[in-house]
This record gives C-alpha cells, sequence and structure tokens, in this order.
C-alpha cells in the first residue's frame, strides 16, 4: 500500500496540533552545544522542555514526562549512568524515547556506549546516514558529527536495525527516511542545505521526535510528523530569508517558522510519501 | 504608604544607569541550557558576567564579584558543592546573593538540594508561582520548569518564604512580585507571553536580579529595579517584531532592546506600583 | 621587513577559502557558555567542530581532527585531565592546538590550571591583554574576563610568552597583534566594540584560529589569517545592522557576515600590517 502527500498531510498537522495544545513535557539528557536550541525548538513546537541528567532524580522526571530523549554528542562518564537511567525508566514505564547517536563511530568510547543504550530499548533511533550504519555494525566513514556517506547506503543498515531492535529508526539527511518494524517506510523529502550549517539542527529534530512521540502512540507515524514539520519548517525558513542573509538570520528564522507554522503552510510545502 | 508608578520611575532608571556604568561581576553558578542567554542578558544590560563551578576557585570567584546568582536548573551532585559554596562565600563576604529554585517540586532531590541552599541564606529569591510554593513546602503542582499555579496562590507562600528566611522573594508570572521581609511589596504588571516561550528567559530575570543588587544596596529595590527592566524589555520587544515574527526574532530582539532601553522607552512602558 | 595590507589580502583569502573547501574539523574542549556560538562560528566559516570532553575518547578524537582547541573558561576537575589529554595528543600527533587561557589570573586555581597547560605546548595561544599578561607572570588586573589592561601593555608579556614557548601569541582588543617566536608581528585594525557585549565572541576568534591553523601549516599565518577573517566580520557586521539594532540582531548578523564574506568584502575592510 502506497500513501501519497496528500494522505499525510492531516495526519501531519494533527500530530502538530496535539503538541500545540497538549504541550508535552519532553525530558531531555542532551548534549552540552545544543540545550538552548533544543529548548527554543521544543518550545517553538508547543512542548514543554526539561533537561535534566543528575542520576538522582533522571528516573523520577523520566516518569512525569511524556518522552524521554537522550543525546549522546558531549557524553563523558558521569552523564552515561543518567542516559542509562533515563532509557531504563522510559522503558520500563512504557514512555517513548528517542536515542540520538550524535557521532557514532568516532570513537571505541562512542561505540561502547552506544551499543549499551541500544541494549536499553530506546523506542525511537534518529541520526544521520553514517551514525545509523554505524550503530548497525556495518563499516561508517564517520567524520566527526556530519555524514559522509549517502542516505541510500544506510537505508539497508537502518532496515537491519530496526528489524534487530524493534525500534523505529530515522536516516536523515537531504531525504529523511522513517522505517518501522512491520515494514513502513516514510520518505519526507523537504529540507535545506542550510539545516547542516546551524549546530544543533539535527539534535532538535530528535527532540521533536520525542514531543510528537508523547502525543502520538504509534511511534513511527509520530516520528514521520515529526520529520515533517521540522523539514518543512526548515525549507520555508531558507525560502523566507533575504538572499544575503546567513546562518545567523537563518537560525532565528527557523524558531520563527517553527512557532507560527500554519496548516496553508505546509500543505503547498510538504513533500512526503510512504509505502506500508 | 502606596506609591506609584511616577515615583518608581526615577529609581528603576537610576539603577539600570548604575549597572551600565558601574559595570558589575556577577558570578554565576547556573545551569546547562541558559549559560549563553545569560551572559548575554547580562552583557545587554551592561553588567560583566562569570561563569564558573569549580570548587577549587567558586569562592575566591564570588569574593571578586558583585554577587553570586545560583540557578540549579541542571544541577548534579558534582555542581551542588558548588552552589553550596558560592552562597556562604557570599553571605561572609556580605555579597547579595540570587537563588533561581527551577524546577522545584519536580524531584525529591531537587527539594532536598533546594533546602540544604536555603539554609545558606540566600539575600534574594525569584521563581514561578510553583516554584516558590514547592520552596515554602506548600503543595504546587511543578510540571517541569513551568508554572501551572496561578501567580495569586503563590502570594501567601512567598510572603511566608520572605518572613521565614529573611530575604527577598520575587514569584514571577504575568505579573511580578517582589516581597521584601519588612513588608513591602512591589507588583510590576509589565512583560508579554513570548517571553515564557524563549528558554532562559526567567533564568535571565534571576541574572539581572544579581546585577542590579551588586550596585544597589537596598536588596527589594534592586529586585524590582531588575524585574521592571526585564519585563518592560520584554514587553516592548513584543511591541516592535513584526507580525509573522515568531519566538527566534523575538529572542534576538529582546537582546536588541535590553542593550539599548531608553529612559523615554521605559517612562512610556513601566506600570509597577508598592505598597510599604 | 615590512608587509602592508594589500600583501595581505590574497594571504587571508586564501586562507578563508582553504577553510571553506577542506571543511577541517576542529576538536574543542571548551566552556560552557560559547559552545553553541563557537560551533556556529566554526560551520560559518566552513570548518566542521566537534565538541567533546570525555577522558575516554578525547585522545581519538583529538587525532582525527584537523586541531584541537582548548578553552578553560568553564574548567574544573573532570574536565582538565581531558583539556591535558587533548593538548598531549595534538602535540605528540603533531596537530596545531590553540590554549583560550579565559579569565587567566582570576583565581589561583585557573592560574595552576594553566601554568600546566602551557607545559603540553599549545602551539597558539590567543587571549586578552590581562590573560597574557597573567600567563607570563606578570601582574596582571584580571577583572572576571574582561581585560582591563590596555593591549599596549601586554604586548611585552606577549614577547616573553612567544619566546619561552615558542608558541604563538595573540593578545587581542580594540587591535590584534599576532606574534610569532621568530619575531614576525602582525597587527590587525579591525573589529568594533559591539564585540566584546555578546559573549563567546572572544572565544569563537579562539576556534577559528584552529580551523585556520588546521589548513594553513605556518601557525603564525593561521593565526593572522583567523583573526584578520574575524576582526573583518565583526566590523562590517557592526556596518551593516539598522541604528537602533542592539546586541541580539549584532549576534545574528555576525554569524550571517562570516558565513557569506566575499573577497571584496574583505578587500574594502582589511587593515593590517605586519614586520618580520
Amino acid at each position: 500500500m502506497n500513501i501519497t502527500n496528500d494522505s499525510y498531510l492531516d495526519a501531519v498537522w494533527a500530530d502538530i496540533c496535539a503538541v500545540r495544545t497538549q504541550a508535552p513535557l519532553v525530558h531531555s539528557v542532551t548534549n552540552l552545544v545544543v540545550t538552548a536550541l533544543n529548548a527554543n525548538v521544543l518550545l517553538a513546537a508547543g512542548a514543554s522542555p526539561i533537561m535534566a541528567h543528575a542520576i538522582e532524580e533522571v528516573a523520577d522526571l523520566a516518569r512525569i514526562s511524556g518522552a524521554v530523549v537522550v543525546n549522546i554528542g558531549t557524553l563523558d562518564s558521569h552523564w552515561v549512568p543518567a542516559m542509562q537511567l533515563a532509557l531504563d525508566t522510559a522503558y520500563e514505564a512504557g514512555k517513548p524515547s528517542v536515542l540520538d547517536p550524535v557521532g557514532a563511530g568516532a570513537s571505541d568510547y562512542r561505540n561502547r556506549v552506544l551499543a549499551d543504550l541500544m541494549e536499553r530499548r530506546p523506542s525511537l533511533v534518529r541520526g544521520n546516514a553514517s551514525e545509523i550504519m554505524s550503530l548497525a555494525g556495518e563499516f561508517a566513514n564517520t567524520k566527526g558529527v556530519d555524514s559522509t556517506d549517502p542516505v541510500e547506503r544506510a537505508l539497508a543498515a537502518a532496515q537491519a536495525l530496526t528489524q534487530r531492535n524493534g525500534c523505529v529508526v530515522c536516516v536523515s539527511g537531504p531525504e529523511d527516511h522513517v522505517l518501522a518494524p512491520d515494514g513502513r517506510h516514510a520518505v519526507l523529502r523537504n529540507g535545506h542545505p542550510l539545516m547542516t550549517r546551524v549546530t544543533g539542527v539535527g539534535c532538535s529534530a530528535s527532540a521533536l521526535v520525542g514531543a510528537f512521540a508523547a502525543v502520538q502512540p504509534d511511534a513511527w507515524r509520530a516520528c514521520a510528523s515529526a520529520m515533517a514539520y521540522w523539514g518543512v519548517v526548515g525549507q520555508i525558513a531558507a525560502e523566507r530569508i533575504a538572499p544575503h542573509t546567513g546562518t545567523g538570520g537563518y537560525a532565528t528564522v527557523l524558531l520563527d517558522v517553527a512557532s507560527t507554522l500554519t496548516e496553508a503552510e505546509l500543505a503547498t510545502t510538504l513533500r512526503a510519501e510512504a509505502s506500508a
């Protein structure tokens, strides 16, 4: 069965509205570079961010939150136990959880931590192509945190990962792919290259996946809606800025569009399809 | 005795000018989400921020600073001793200190740490209604870091707190209330709902309270002036942005207004009153 | 021999283009206030930032990076070993490394850590006048992180430091001075006072020095080109903003100009000279 763009529109808009009206609490254990942007993106989308990593309170906060987001970008031995406990608590409490494997493959330490975190059964994983390939155990030429592998080459890895771990996997890039263990596959064709030139835009996608999963129980649909929203926002922002604007103004307008997106803007911009 | 808006204007403007001309050093032990915004707000106001949390230097820095600001938003067991030492040092050195009890009530850990920090006698406390109620030991429905209790319900808690601890207490919200142990009570009626949609705007208010307390020895007046300044800035920023602007442009203009506010702008916008 | 402005232009532009085309990976162990701005400045310049501090992976990341940048702004006992290892690894691997001695002189702890880090032979050091004077062991009246000493008074200290440690030293301020152990001395006369009113602009200069050193093997030239680029960007940004714009809009336009700077803009703005 194929789902076309029009079929998606209502679903994506309904999920955007659910985030805005329910204002889900999203608990992030995230990296030190993206805290402010992620919180601002969550606020712009209508969600309520809480960022906390103390082992003494992570379980309490995960239990009162609608979703947990773990991002290993600046992991260290003091934070990893909090990441583990946050994912464990989410799993036990039946809350959705998102793992963003930033820089997977860049160091042995990162790989070991990720292998452990995957055991704790995050319900969703979002990364770029090389991160997903690394997570899946395939060779990936990870250059820092930017992908050097085309998205296409990562799809096989993502399919292996979604089967092996039973989680929804999103490979983001020029096109975003969202794969479910039951074989559903969404392709989202929005976004803009400027999104890669502002730090934390990818991490913010993961934060949004958490927000949408908090209000939409179908994790695959939640992930596809979040990625659709963010890709559309990024594309409209690029269209809206003046020609001489660079990455500073783009980052500002990104939040402007995120916090004001209308159904009409979504409808005229969304390019998505899915097979199930 | 009642003080009306006009009586305030000169005091607030004098305090704003004192921050600008004296450029007080404000030492913050603050949370990982708001570091950059808080530093930029302090710089915009004319203060000089230093952010440091190493236990080995916190006392040295507190002693050379005009004020200490402690914000527990992303507390952990490595940072809490620095928060304790910073408050102790400020108290011993006779420096003003501000405690921002972010997320009070959200976890037992947070509550225990706050109870300890309150024992160290911060001279000012600023939080939203549910945080102040939690601090005061009353039931408060804290949903993450956003207040779900109306400001009015928190006033009794604030009054109890200011009496019990002998500190100035500010309950911020649609109206900001500043209470002193001697019974003085200022009400500030500026601000804008967009201020709640940019992360760190409340925490920045606490940072500003520190800056103003560094130059104005009357802690109650310093707090009222800082909150008046920030509320006026937030309101003018909301009036200045174009209609389609969202939270990104708003955050930018907030700093623009903070760094350029004139006496005339203050005079036409300030809405404040006090009883003593 | 004296080098005038025209002679510089080609060199600076060539280095800017090299960063843009080679997109060097720059590994930063930096402070918690400036992470996002530094990453965004590196991205705007065309470099690829990675920020990581776990002792378990710092050496791995330093080895795959083009340069290492260590910034002690929010140092603590958990991060200092990572700073040490990052500098040691860079030295052993023959990679350029930059030390930004934020707040040198503000506490004994900071001074002790800096003395240790200098032993690990960073290839470049960039700081303001009081920081460089403190590093060189001379009396410096460090008020937090802002210099209170004129740049001129620091030049003797910088010359002593470059001789003693064999590193390139940059003293930044209203004029930036770049000194090499072999006696070369560049003076860069761009920039704007607004650069001191946005947090992390100085730290971002250090990050850029890392990016330029990753593509330009002559460390003195790399440092001079990076400082020229950043000073020109800061000056053009100040010229471009509307009169009523404050520090918020300025910070945004700073990234706009950094990510779009043309050779013509550089040529009409650059003011530099050197003696060798």
